[in-house]
């Protein structure tokens, strides 16, 4: 029986075992790996307080050394499964055991629990888009950006991670589309001056992405699709539908929160993050917290996460304090 | 006229001031000092995400080239005033135009305001105290620990800061006394185990300090008194007085927010914190910011300010956009 199961080893998953290790608590990390979406970051990390500017793999490093120098435990693994038993009459808090099962079949106990799980890539969801993933259409700069060397790519999503990710590929793409589907560009200024600056890209507005095609003609018989050829976009100002020629597809839409295994014991927004309180960013179920982009926060940025992480750790302690009758 | 002036520059106002960077904000900190409370840490910081192990002083010069790399404007200086007056109708948000006056006379006007200017140590407020500063009493192990190297001290306070002061004067420190007022010690178990492991640290329960005496007799006469040489506490359990004889104090007893300079704008917790909303850190006053240690937040630590720091500025630049008619 672990006094907290923190789910998730990204920026929020880190801090929240940090302070654990350092409040003495029995705990356990159970995540699919450290660092989250930081490891899969394409431009280097310039807002995160404390570096100037760091590669997201050498943030991710520092991390892992500092669980590691913290002895925390960290199981390697994918949670299917949240489920709570009431416990014993104890205080008011009504505390529960939690109790956790993973993808390989493992149970877990524990007297409190930390979600997260941070988000991962959203998707278009139009014709083309899943047949094409690995073929044309990606989701990730940085491990698939170095294929189109020279070509002609569209990325999706007028958005700080699509400009982003654009300035990542500026570097040996010869050509950028980015497609932004409302009428404003929502990027930093600093992005977009720093866009502008690469000569390289084309902002389109208003550009509703409808479906994706293979290279010459439209997908057709024979051993199918190959790759990626072209996008059709409706725009939406002039409701007339464009067809771009491009060899890749990056799609920065936005991330959705993987957090379908807690269902039974907490709320979700309309974009399926966890409701908390503030400031514990407890959820509605006693003992069952939530930090980072898996919650219902507004502001998703790496020492955000962290900070949340952190304070639900506290949080945790002064929980499991109150209802250990004595215990600790 | 800036589109934010940040006051301080601790952990929580340079959070704030990366990002208002990178949002292309035209903006200026006003500060006593970078770095605040983190320049006068007694013992490394181990609990900041990213770093391992690094000295306050370390920290502290990161932070300064870090802001210096996003170019921020720094006036050092003590903020004395901020007041409000409104601006002449737009948008429902009612935006107001900040003055701020400092201690020299200077005026600037922002549009909005981030307060981050996190707190004072706490005073015990006692006989001796205030007379013996810089002749035995210290707030700051840091600063003055080495005058006391092979003598007897006593630290009063039995939380965090207590511990760690303790623990970094036992580096040189002959004997020391953990005085805590209250009947169980609040440190962490971390700071406990490495307490007892010095071996110099004896720790005394409901401990209430009374007077600070003078070296030998009873502060008397001629010359006034000199140095600390005891303090006088009362056992609350047995509720007999007791005599310490110690050759330094060092007061841990939690820190006061300096905030009486926006008084007029906010309302305060009972320990005269800043009361914000949850998630945006917005005062009663429309435009006008708080966070890190200055605000009523439970949780008190560096990447908790910088999280919050950070949050406040993604707040402050969608409140500008908001009321911008249309200029953004």
């Amino acid at each position: 029986m672990y006094d907290i199961i923190i789910i998730g080893a990204g920026p929020a998953g880190t801090a929240a075992g940090i302070y654990a290790a350092r409040q003495g608590l029995n705990f356990l990390i159970i995540t699919k790996d450290i660092g989250g979406q930081i490891g899969k970051k394409a431009v280097d990390i310039e807002n995160y307080p404390g570096f100037n500017k760091i590669s997201g793999s050498d943030l991710v490093k520092i991390f892992e050394e500092q669980l590691k120098k913290n002895q925390v435990k960290i199981i390697l693994g994918e949670v299917l499964k949240i489920s709570a038993k009431g416990q014993p009459a104890s205080g008011g808090e009504n505390p529960k055991i939690f109790e956790i099962s993973t993808a390989t079949g493992k149970k877990f106990e524990a007297l409190s629990v930390i979600i997260a799980t941070g988000a991962d890539p959203r998707m278009l969801e139009v014709p083309g888009e899943k047949e094409f993933i690995g073929k044309g259409v990606s989701y990730c700069a940085l491990c698939d950006g170095p294929i189109f060397k020279n070509k002609t790519v569209a990325v999706i999503g007028g958005g700080n991670s699509g400009f982003e990710t654009a300035l990542f590929l500026s570097n040996y793409i010869k050509k950028i589309y980015i497609l932004e589907a409302g009428p404003e560009i929502k990027a930093d200024k600093e992005n977009q001056d720093l866009i502008l600056k690469t000569g390289k890209v084309e902002i389109i507005k208003n550009a509703k992405v409808l479906k994706i095609s293979a290279k010459g003609q439209p997908a057709s018989g024979g051993e199918g699709p190959k790759l990626v050829g072209s996008l059709t976009y409706l725009d939406t100002k002039s409701n007339k539908e464009n067809i771009l020629e491009t060899d890749g597809i990056f799609v920065e839409v936005g991330y959705s929160p993987a957090t379908a295994f807690a269902k039974s014991l907490v709320d979700f927004s309309d974009r399926d993050e966890i409701m908390v309180q503030p400031e514990t960013f407890q959820t509605k179920t006693t003992g069952l917290f939530a930090v980072g982009d898996c919650n219902m926060g507004k502001y998703k940025q790496i020492v955000t996460a962290a900070g949340e992480g952190a304070k639900a750790s506290l949080a945790v302690y002064e929980y499991l304090k109150r209802n250990s009758n004595g215990k600790n």
